[in-house]
């Protein structure tokens, strides 16, 4: 099938494209006429083999791709808006996987409300190199004139607060939590609305809980996060190890000063620690377990290298 | 090195990234403040062993991989406002190879007026996969309400017109047009001015002419393009052939009525065809030899297929 024919059958079924889509896909341009002039913009991909099994579901894979850029989304406190994809297929892939494929990537952009608008498809040279899913996603802010949250704006004292659980999302006897996560977009937007200014900081937790915390103070020198490990919801048994280091969660992880309810739109919110003051050659995350045994958790997570 | 070392040491150089991003590269979305709430967005990828060589310089690597986006803004009429990257680095691609590539990326963003806002930077798994860069691009309308020129609207009569030349787009020794072009952004803007309504439509080479004519007629079974093979400007001693089916020139291709100025912006610009009626089971691309021969040139050019 061409790439042409494979792109087209998938956009017809874009049958309840919204209005504001002026130039629908197929052309060298999607155009948008979007409501508010303030846009937000993120790109993440998904690789066969780094990010999903090689033979995993091809829509559960398109699905994955989009969903994970929506929890991006959600950590903005931002609403989705559109998405575009590039796809590089194995020679050897074939045309009802790209369907699935290109059908999981569609219609899971449809259900999260950002539309795919265009999409770039090209087939590995390499029978045995990887199937590669990059996602751009287009956000608006929640409300005219909301505020973006953005990863800085932590204050010694703000408490350190966490959606959901952490761990083993890779676990198949887990459910796959890292194929079926639902992004916390209702969620983002509800504390941002419920809190405002209280809300200081927040990002999503994908590279592991650990590593997350610390992008919330690595660009202050004088702030710190500490952990209070035994608060730190797990996943069907995760040990505390796997649920500061796998990652792939997709929850919210914020902070903010005052109140917090212990839930939002149904879904918990726990209270896991607090900012606190930097020093000296301090670690970015202290994790403090019951009996008080403190350790360092910057870097429990991951992260690509270049060699 | 690590990947947000190597994405916040290609951001630092960023000085000049323009006031409207109010959140730069670093949080989990960049935050654009538009003057223009018409958003045009596409999305293309640059794969070594398929775009460039394996073995290419980096920094014209990603020099392409912006310019083949900008390319397709220039094909709306409409102006760059800003990109994103997501890269997948072979194993072994190395440090230095990669600030090269993405050095590449950001100056090349700079220079073509649409800065890096993001990126996302993955390290494949298996040591022979290769280098893919897929680049996002925004774009705005060429001043406020101006058209954006999709590649429906030609009408039987129109003229067929060029910039530049075809043929040998990835020749060495014709100096690597592919990764050294100049995309036809102020071209496509001018002549939007110059003829406004009589513009009909427009799309950028880079599949191959002759395919990529026929993109400007496949959505009206009435219409054909009749190409006057003779008049086809070509590259360096490119024949034909090559002419019509090397693509990668990424030069502008639009049908208009009425009179066309012979250059634009200092780019020359050819009348190398027309729109006609196509018949029941006609080509949708003839091309006509001087002798009278007519062959179809609709399928000369480059399709990825999934087997």
């Amino acid at each position: 099938m061409r790439e042409f024919d494979l792109l087209r059958s998938v956009y017809r079924r874009n049958a309840l494209l919204p209005g504001f889509v002026r130039v629908p896909p197929g052309d060298d341009m999607a155009v948008l006429e979007l409501a508010d002039p303030t846009v937000l913009v993120a790109v993440d991909q998904v690789v066969a083999g780094r990010h999903v099994r090689p033979d995993e579901d091809p829509a559960l894979v398109g699905r994955k791709a989009v969903a994970r850029n929506v929890s991006d989304v959600a950590a903005m406190a931002a609403v989705p808006t559109a998405t575009v994809v590039a796809c590089l297929l194995p020679t050897d892939y074939g045309e009802r996987r790209a369907l699935d494929l290109f059908e999981g990537l569609r219609s899971s952009a449809q259900v999260f409300g950002c539309p795919l608008v265009g999409g770039d498809l090209a087939v590995h040279a390499d029978a045995s190199a990887p199937l590669v899913v990059s996602v751009t996603i287009l956000a608006a802010p929640a409300w005219p004139g909301a505020r973006c949250v953005e990863r800085t704006g932590a204050v010694v004292g703000a408490g350190l607060y966490a959606t959901g659980a952490f761990g083993r999302s890779l676990d198949r006897d887990g459910g796959g939590h890292h194929l079926r996560f639902e992004p916390r977009v209702r969620e983002g937007i509800e504390l941002l609305r419920m809190l405002g200014p209280r809300l200081c900081s927040m990002i999503d937790v994908s590279d592991g809980l650990g590593r997350d915390a610390a992008h919330l103070v690595e660009h202050d020198a004088a702030l710190a996060v500490e952990l209070d490990a035994a608060a730190i919801p797990r996943r069907h048994g995760a040990s505390l190890e796997e649920a500061l280091g796998d990652g792939e969660d997709y929850e919210l992880l914020f902070t903010a000063t005052g109140p917090v309810p212990s839930e939002v739109c149904g879904t918990p919110v726990t209270r896991i620690g607090s900012i606190t003051q930097r020093h000296d050659g301090g670690a970015m995350v202290v994790a403090v377990e019951e009996g008080g045994r403190r350790f360092d958790a910057t870097s429990a997570g991951w992260e690509h290298r270049t060699r």
